[in-house]
């Protein structure tokens, strides 16, 4: 659905323990196909009269080692969930847990609560011991069961607390700011020698994390979203000149908007933070937005949070406690540019608008999400298990990939507006190309 | 659910032509329970040890007649729905449309558009002649096919154009202010000598229409906003001292607030019009957020769009075109105040606030609502054939009644804070009795 | 929705304990309105000329007394479930936890494993004791968390049972045949003069409970089995004379046909237990059948899985545990009856089967289910605590009553075929009137 | 998701008429973005350390073109849907319908009844044209709007139909057996010189067709085969040794199985036809659910409908009209053997069998597969537009590619028992490796 922006990466760094793997994998019944670090899955597919001038660049195929580099037996892995929520954190805390206790019989987990927080005792926060009673229900709730929270703290403060805790593995699901500090807290534990194994797990409601086609939790806000949408085609259809406006997340990558309005078909126009629409003139939003009116009598606007920053007063370079830029509400702004618009055009017209805001990401996941939060789980656990740190769990061309949190860290993502998802958006909206 | 209050009425007027009924019902499958019009519905079903003293106010039972007033071979019927939206009004249209032609046989139905606008022809549009084929899918759809709009006509405007139309029955589907528009063309009509009957069904997605115990769309309308409640309680346990503020319909009653809040059994404090809550003090809302937050390190805010206007500035006099009053915001000024009051008190926090405005109202409808509105449907083709008007189709005590437009129009519908619903929401919230 | 048979109550037994009240309820938020034993809700609405010969007929009201016998803080109380799921069972095991636990103080809270059986030693159950953390999530899972099984066990072992385990009051959720044995269980135990209240809780998903106008469950089961139908319908436009059957629930009452083929709105034909309709002939059912493919090119049918027992070689006198008889399978009985049909009349046709069974018992409550379980609830602990044992919760005219057991389970309470809900049905399917 | 078997095509076949592109694509918005016919996407992404020996197998990538050979003012397109229902039918139809008139202006669109049937005379059916009115609301429906049926019709017969009806492309959707008859039809039309391009969109439940890594419905199916699955998980938790049974599509494959059982996190076992686990003995399947009762009180097993063949009286030979092969019931039979397996051990239990059938294939389509339906049906009239003709719209690796019909219809898909699934299944199942 998603078209890469070109990378070029030589090869990947070493992201494991530079030491042997001592223990034998369980023979646990899934145990039918052992994975070796030379297999690879190639990032590129496309093949041009050209030729193909990069067929390097690969990633180490995600799965279970025979080989193993933590004897279970002896293991204490814990879990933390940091940022914004998505669809689907519980279920990879219970199949974390699962692959953990069933597969490999790990027999200490522990829940680290309200991110990294969670980690700095100044917090006065005390991690959970996980069980099988308290993770068996928790894939039915959308959410976390651990608490979230924004922000990094001291990777000093968050070693000693691991290494305190006895803990030698650490799931760190999170967007790209939890993975700064996940490589952070990585490095300082690598400086003292510590064999503290840190596998992230990217979170993402944007799906703006690179080499993961579909981040978890993405399908699911898509199908919230176009439920929203669908409302606002039914209050623009209900209505003389009847506008619907939704605002959706997306504060850089408009995925959740461009996904939505394919699903829905029902968008006459799709804003993005990756174009800068005009406002006014003949071939502007203003514009096209009156004739789409004037010719079927309503019209539906989806509009990403992060679209059109360009027309608004600049200068506020505030930021939440992740780091993330705020920014001004462009659903106030376009609700008041459209009233000034028709009212000085003197056309008629009914405008209602939903923000539906955190309704899309606190739901359960669906079965898309759950299947991926699955995997993504227990190919963590398989990654950890046999001694790798300092990576993602990827997915790219249906595989499961490891990725190199500094590869991950150092690209942004953002939608290709001459790929297949726009060129979807532009033949269902049939909206101008600006 | 709902408590009314007490009402007098000594007997009803006479909602119906002062003619023979000259045909026979047709003998359609259904014909299978005649009523009189001496079968009557009590509204009082409660005794007390000091007796009933009220035994004698009653309504006049819906149903078919056996004899009819309309002769269906030559009867056009319309509908028209007005003001916002309510989910269900598709079905009725559907089963008003089936009754008609299927039941009785006529053979002209006519959808008005946008409200009574389409009974005005300076609006420019024209009726659309109703066919199976038609109505057949709408009822899978939310919002109303016809179009809608808010807003009076003048009455002779609207009796000539039944009148030029050949118009012998109307639907009338709205709220109170669409009520009351019913009766001024009824009375216009029968100032006429018209024998046009004009029959209400009643639409509020407030549940705030008089005689009417659970108007259709409500359940539906509780469905969507106990899923918002759920996203407001996981986003409160999934950040430290986090409060979710969801604000939900209801301008002058809190049954939707009030609904949604026992269904959801998660929310610590529901506001609604009908209780002027003290915001500051040690018994106001405040402190008892506070107090909850400390206990239990999260809570869920369900405020009315109509509370708490004793505390924003007042003076507006603003109404909308249906002669609502237009309210200040009590969801931003809610967030104003708990943010001053936990930065004042420094408890950190993290409020996230869910307004999912018209979207638990452009839904489809759930079962029980699609039964309602079948029945409401139903039940007002079968009072028009019989030559009744000026009445809409009531529902008190598991039974469908007719009421005289006066009387519903006379009253206004409000919570009993002494009654059983919100005993419900103070057994579920615990919440301090303002 | 439902028309209850006539019936003839003098007055009702005395369902309380002999003894003084000597406690204060405490003074919670929600003790806003206490009843009085003489409130009382009358049975009968409806008036005819004729006059309504039986005025007296009522039942006492449920709600909190002021004055209670069992002292909170010195109670145990126990909830039990029986038979077959509903839909709500976990939301009323909450709503009764909180309300004891929340409203009146009770400490010692006990959930009874699979039904009566949990209440025999022999069968090496232990209650569990309830907590708060056990029962907050359950209300967002289908099935009961207590487990359940069907047919009674000895009264006399059930009463050591409770005296030895020290519990006050037993709340019974089940069907006729759970009130039955409950009832045998409060004359065991008054014959020992023991003070323990029994108070039972209707469930049933064929909403069959006499004064239950609406059982927990119902709305929720017609919501799937409405999503069935219309996948029926579907399947049937999509093939060449397509017939769509659906099999639903109802061994003696067609209450979830009827109610789930008005819903639908797309029935041809619905087949319930109480009309036993005609197979073969000009008026039967295959011939209408065959009459409605050809005007239409396809049907849907709707039986009750206890519809047409007259057909079916009966003699079986088979009964499950819970001592309701087996019924031979009609579902499987149409389907051949119809492909002969069809294959002699030599049209061809395409049959497709759909048997939801356990599908829409299974799920969690909606919201009208969700509100009928929490007042079920807490009006069961307001009239155990208030001493009051030996009935059940009703729900008629839209009040929550006290019925005596022995009134429930002398009587049954099928669909009245005069009634409104049965022309809905005929109205909606224009089916024949056999 | 899914492991494509080992293949090896050196190269495609021309699947474009042998004539000039004279006409240029329109300047439709969505043109951002023109494919050359040498752009092809690879299909082995995998390297291992023994290098990849087969780089050069490839498909075409689909898209628009600059060049198109229909010229579309004067192209009449028609759409036929066949054999049985998969979620999203509609949406294809709808989506080749808006592509093709909006995108490229064609004029007249047909939709042929009840699949191959409406391209046969004799069977009285007429094509319909397709019009924005009627195509706009289907999408919100199951099934689909034109009618399907199963079985071939003459090529002969379908080619004369094509040819008097001045048809120019033929979109079919359908199974391998559907594409196989659009292969006769193609060579029969290119025997004929006529320039009628035949461009096939796979539809299939089961997920079976080579080339397409999820087809269209496939998680629509599993979202509400994974709700049957929790419905049996509730129904085996509430009783005393009780044991959920459900069965699910998939004849040959086990597809939808496996993937609901990886999705529910619930099942203890998942049977599928590509795996002949044994009946008997102490690995057997008996023995080991008996296992699995004991020790944790329940169980639930998920069953494709063609597993387990080998158990079941074989010498069935009998086929449905579309010549798929029909299974005696695995059902029925698991049923028996598990009531003799627990009877003949004294142990108590509590068989509850689900069948959804048809449930899971004639619901609407989830937002995945919208999005899906959308690009294959857009992707198809781009195609044929572009002259090509033979072929059917595939995905793999995220991309979507033109793959010949002898290509598709001379592989099988099976899932691969050693591949990224299978382990899924068996990692949440925990089930033996038979």
């Amino acid at each position: 659905m998603i078209k890469q922006e070109d990378l070029a990466i030589a090869c990947l760094g070493e992201c494991r323990f530079p030491t042997p793997l001592d223990f034998d994998s369980p023979s646990h019944p899934a145990a039918n196909h052992f994975l070796e670090d030379s297999d690879r899955i190639r990032l590129n597919v496309k093949l041009s009269a050209a030729g193909d001038a990069d067929d390097s660049r690969s990633f180490e195929e995600a799965g279970p080692r025979k080989h193993i580099f933590f004897n279970p037996a002896e293991t204490t892995a814990a879990i933390v969930t940091c940022g914004g929520l998505s669809p689907g954190l519980n279920n990879v805390i219970r199949s974390v847990f699962y692959a953990l206790t069933e597969s490999y019989g790990v027999r200490r987990v522990l829940g680290l609560r309200n991110g990294f927080l969670g980690l700095n005792p100044d917090s006065g926060m005390h991690p959970i011991t996980l069980t099988k009673e308290f993770v068996e229900p928790i894939d039915k709730f959308g959410g976390t069961c651990l608490g979230s929270s924004r922000g990094p703290q001291d990777p000093a403060v968050m070693a000693d607390f691991l290494q305190a805790n006895n803990i030698d593995i650490l799931f760190c699901l999170g967007g790209d700011g939890t993975q700064r500090g996940a490589q952070a807290l990585s490095d300082e534990l690598q400086s003292r020698q510590a064999r503290v194994s840190i596998v992230g797990i990217p979170k993402t409601i944007d799906n703006d994390v690179p080499f993961v086609r579909l981040s978890f939790g993405f399908t699911t806000a898509l199908e919230k979203a176009a439920e929203v949408i669908r409302c606002a085609h039914v209050e623009a259809r209900g209505a003389v000149n009847g506008i619907g406006m939704v605002k959706l997340m997306g504060r850089n990558a408009g995925f959740i908007a461009a996904g939505a309005s394919v699903v829905s078909q029902e968008v006459d126009f799709t804003l993005i933070p990756e174009i800068a629409f005009p406002l006014h003139g003949e071939q502007g939003f203003l514009s096209s937005l009156e004739r789409r009116i004037v010719e079927r009598g309503h019209a539906v606007i989806v509009v990403a949070e992060g679209a059109g920053q360009h027309l608004l007063k600049s200068g506020s370079t505030e930021r939440d406690k992740s780091g993330n830029q705020l920014h001004a509400d462009i659903g106030e702004f376009l609700q008041q540019a459209i009233r000034q618009h028709f009212d000085r055009r003197e056309i008629p017209f009914s405008l209602k608008y939903l923000d539906p805001s955190y309704h899309i990401r606190s739901v359960p996941a669906d079965v898309y999400d759950r299947f991926l939060c699955d995997q993504m789980g227990r190919h963590a656990v398989h990654a950890a298990m046999a001694g790798k740190t300092g990576l993602i769990v990827g997915f790219e061309n249906s595989h499961y990939i490891h990725v190199p949190i500094p590869i991950v860290v150092s690209q942004t993502k953002r939608m290709d507006v001459s790929g297949d998802l726009w060129r979807a958006v532009l033949e269902s909206t049939a909206q101008p190309r600006w």
